[in-house]
C-alpha cells in the first residue's frame, strides 16, 4: 500500500425526506448562488422547495442554469461573474455530474485571478474555493463527494479535468426519489460511470492486499444487480437508493485508498464525447470499457479472473478463460441495459478513428495511463477502435 | 434502505511517513494536550518525534497518561482539570481506542459542567467538544474514525459509551510500522474487534440492495486474509497496513450505512471485561461472537448463509448446513490466530454465570439488540453462555 493523504468530508443527508435539511445546511451563510440545468427540478418539484426554504431564511439567491451535459466554461464564467457581482458566498449545485461539476469550477475560479479554464489544464493550481452544496438529482458521476471537476472549453471543445480537495461539497442532499424520473439511457449511462470509477481503480496496479480492490468489486457488484431492477423497475426505491450511494462512493476515492489512481478509459472517453458532444459520457464508456478489457486483460490475467470471480461468480479454474468470460458478461450486460457497445451504436465509422485517436493523444510521444496496467500509444488505440466498429 | 445522515471528516495520514505531517495538521491549534498510556510510545520513538514538532512549532503541551485497556473516567476527570485550567485549546491522542476514546470524553466533557461520566449514561447530550487529533498505534476500534466513545466508570466498574459526530477526530496520522511491535494477543485482540465491528452491522436487520451489506462482508473477509499474516509475520508492511485500513472503515459506519446499527455483541462484551478487567475486549468477542451466531443463525439463515459464501467461499448448497459452516470457520480462525472462544480460557466458570448475565442486563424486562435479528433475554443469555464454557 502507498502512502497517501485523504479526507471525504461530505456530510450526506440521504433518503426521502433529505431536502429538509437544506435550511439548516446553509444556515451559516449570507448569499447563495443556485446552479442548474433545464427545467427538471422544477418539474420534480425541488426547485420550489429550494426557493421555499432559502425565502423562509431570508436568503438572497442569483441563479445560473441552462448546464449541459459536457458542461461549458462559459456558463462558469456567467456564474463567476455573478458572484463577484454579488459578494455571494456559497454555491448551490442542484443536478448532476455537470451541473456539479460547473458549480465545482465556480467555486475554485473564484480565488483565481486568470481564465478558469487554467484551472483543468494544470496551468495553475487550486488554493482555495467558495463552500459547495449539493442536492443530487442524478446517479452517475459521483461528483456530490469527489474532489474532480470536468468542464469543457466552448471554442477548443478540450474537456479536461482538476481534483482537489478544496472541491470536495461540504454537503450532499441526496434523495433517491429524485432519480425515479431520470429516463432508462440516461440511468443507463449512469450505471456504466458508476462501474467505470471502481472499475479503472480496480484495474489501476495493486500491491498485495489492497483492500480497497475488495471495496471496489463490491461496489461494482452491486451496482451491476441494482442497475437490473431499476432498468425493469425505475421506482424501485431500493434499488435507487443503492445506486445512489454506489455512485458516491464509488467516486470518493474510498476504491483506491493507497493505490496510484490511473483513469485511462476515462481519459479516453472525455476526448470521444468532446469529438462529438452529443455522445453522452457514459454511453461512451459503455463502448470502450470492454474493448479496453480486452485489449488489457494480458497484462493481468490473475486480477482480471478475479474480477470475473467476484463479480459474476465465474465458475472456471483456467484464469485466461475466466477472465475473457468476465469480459463478455460485463458488455452483455451494457447490452441488457440498453448501452452500446461499439462505435457504430454512437454513430462513429471507420472515417473517424484518425481524428478521434488525435484527439485522445495529441503529442505522439505520449501514453494513456502511463502508469497502468497497459500504457496504451496511439497505435494501440488505434487498434482497440477499429475491434469496436 | 432507510433514512440516514452520516459524516466521517476525519483526514487520514496514512503510510511510513504519516507523522511528518503532525506539525501541519495541528498549525491552527494553541495549546495541546498529549493522552497516551503506557512507555510503548516512547520506546517506538513516537513521543519524542512528536515533542520534537510541538517544540520546533513552539505550541505549549500539558500530558495525561497511564491510560489503561478500560480507559476509566477517572483520567477523563484529569485531563479534562488539566485543559481549563490551562485554556488548552487541541487535543492529541497517541495510542488506541482506550487512549482515543478518554480523549473524547475530555473534548466532549469541555462543553458539559456536571460529571463527564452523565455523557456516557445518556443523562446529558453532547453539545460541542474541543477538536481532537489521533496517532494510532494498534489496529483494533476503530476510534480514529468513529463517532464512539466508551469509558467505565471505576467506582461502579459500569463501561458504557455515547456516539456523537462532534468527536469524530480530525485527523488521523496512521503508519501500520507503529504496529509492528503489537504483541500477538492484542494484535489478535484487534483483528477480532475489527471483525466485530462490520459482523454486528451485517446482522443487523436489513433491507432488500443494502449496499453497505456488500461492504461490511468485504471487510471482514480482508481482515481475516490479513490477520492470518500477521499473525504469523508481525513485520509484513502490507499485511500490518490492510487491518490498519479495515480498522478505521470497519467501524466509522461505513458499513451500517442507511441501517439501524445493532450492536448486541459489543454490549454483552462491554458487560464481560467490565466483570473482569483483566478481560480485553477483543478476548471477550472472540469468545462471545460464535456463541452469539449459534444462537442466533436461525433467525435469518440466508444472512448466515450469504455471510459463510462470501468470507469463507464455503460450497454448500443446504443454506443451514451452509450458515453452520461458516460459524464453525469464524470459530476455528479465531483459535488459530489464539484467541478463547470458551469462557474458561479467559478464567471464567460456571459460578460465574448469574453475576454475568446481572451485569449484561440490570432489569429483567430489558433485552440485548432490542430491533436486531434476535433480542435476547436473560434465559436466552445465560443459555448461550452455558454453551461456551
Amino acid at each position: 500500500m502507498k502512502d497517501f493523504t485523504f479526507v471525504s468530508p461530505t456530510k450526506i443527508y440521504f433518503g426521502k425526506s433529505a431536502l429538509s435539511n437544506l435550511s439548516d445546511a446553509i444556515k451559516n451563510y449570507k448569499k447563495v448562488l443556485l446552479v442548474y440545468g433545464q427545467s427538471s427540478i422544477k418539474k420534480l418539484g425541488i426547485y420550489d422547495n429550494v426557493i421555499k426554504q432559502l425565502n423562509a431564511a431570508k436568503m438572497p439567491y442569483f441563479e445560473v442554469s441552462g448546464v449541459r451535459p459536457n458542461p461549458e466554461i462559459s456558463k462558469v464564467k456567467d456564474g463567476l461573474k455573478l458572484v463577484r457581482e454579488n459578494n455571494i458566498d456559497f454555491v448551490l449545485a442542484i443536478g448532476g455530474g455537470s451541473v456539479i461539476d460547473t458549480a465545482k469550477s465556480i467555486c475554485a475560479s473564484y480565488y483565481y485571478d486568470g481564465d478558469p479554464f487554467d484551472l483543468n489544464l494544470h496551468k495553475s493550481q487550486v488554493t482555495n474555493a467558495l463552500p459547495l452544496g449539493v442536492i443530487l438529482t442524478i446517479s452517475a458521476s459521483g461528483s456530490e463527494l469527489s474532489d474532480s471537476c470536468v468542464v469543457m472549453e466552448d471554442a477548443t471543445k478540450v474537456k479536461q479535468g482538476f481534483n482537489s480537495d478544496l472541491v470536495r461539497p461540504v454537503f450532499a442532499i441526496m434523495n433517491p426519489e429524485f432519480t425515479y424520473s431520470v429516463d432508462k439511457y440516461q440511468t443507463g449511462c449512469g450505471i456504466v460511470d458508476i462501474i467505470s470509477h471502481s472499475l479503472e481503480r480496480y484495474f489501476s496496479p495493486s500491491e498485495p492486499l489492497e483492500v480497497c480492490d475488495t471495496l471496489a468489486l463490491s461496489i461494482i457488484k452491486d451496482t451491476i444487480e441494482a442497475g437490473k431492477i431499476v432498468i425493469k423497475d425505475p421506482n424501485n426505491y431500493d434499488a435507487r437508493a443503492a445506486l445512489m450511494l454506489l455512485g458516491s462512493y464509488s467516486h470518493n476515492g474510498l476504491t483506491s485508498l493507497g493505490k496510484q489512481k490511473q483513469m485511462p478509459i476515462h481519459a479516453m472517453e472525455h476526448a470521444l464525447s468532446a469529438y462529438d458532444v452529443k455522445i453522452a459520457h457514459g454511453a461512451g464508456l459503455s463502448v470502450l470499457i470492454p474493448a479496453w478489457m480486452k485489449a488489457s486483460y494480458k497484462c493481468d490475467i490473475n486480477k482480471f479472473a478475479r474480477f470475473s470471480r467476484f463479480v459474476f461468480d465465474v465458475k472456471e479454474d483456467n484464469d485466461e478463460k475466466c477472465a475473457l468470460k468476465g469480459i463478455d458478461l460485463l458488455r452483455q450486460y451494457f447490452e441488457s441495459i440498453g448501452m452500446p457497445v461499439t462505435l457504430h451504436e454512437v454513430n462513429l465509422h471507420k472515417d473517424d478513428i484518425s481524428a478521434l485517436v488525435d484527439m485522445m493523444i495529441k503529442d505522439d510521444t505520449r501514453l494513456i495511463g502511463q502508469k497502468s496496467i497497459n500504457p496504451l500509444n496511439k497505435e494501440a488505440i488505434r487498434k482497440m477502435l477499429e475491434e469496436i466498429l
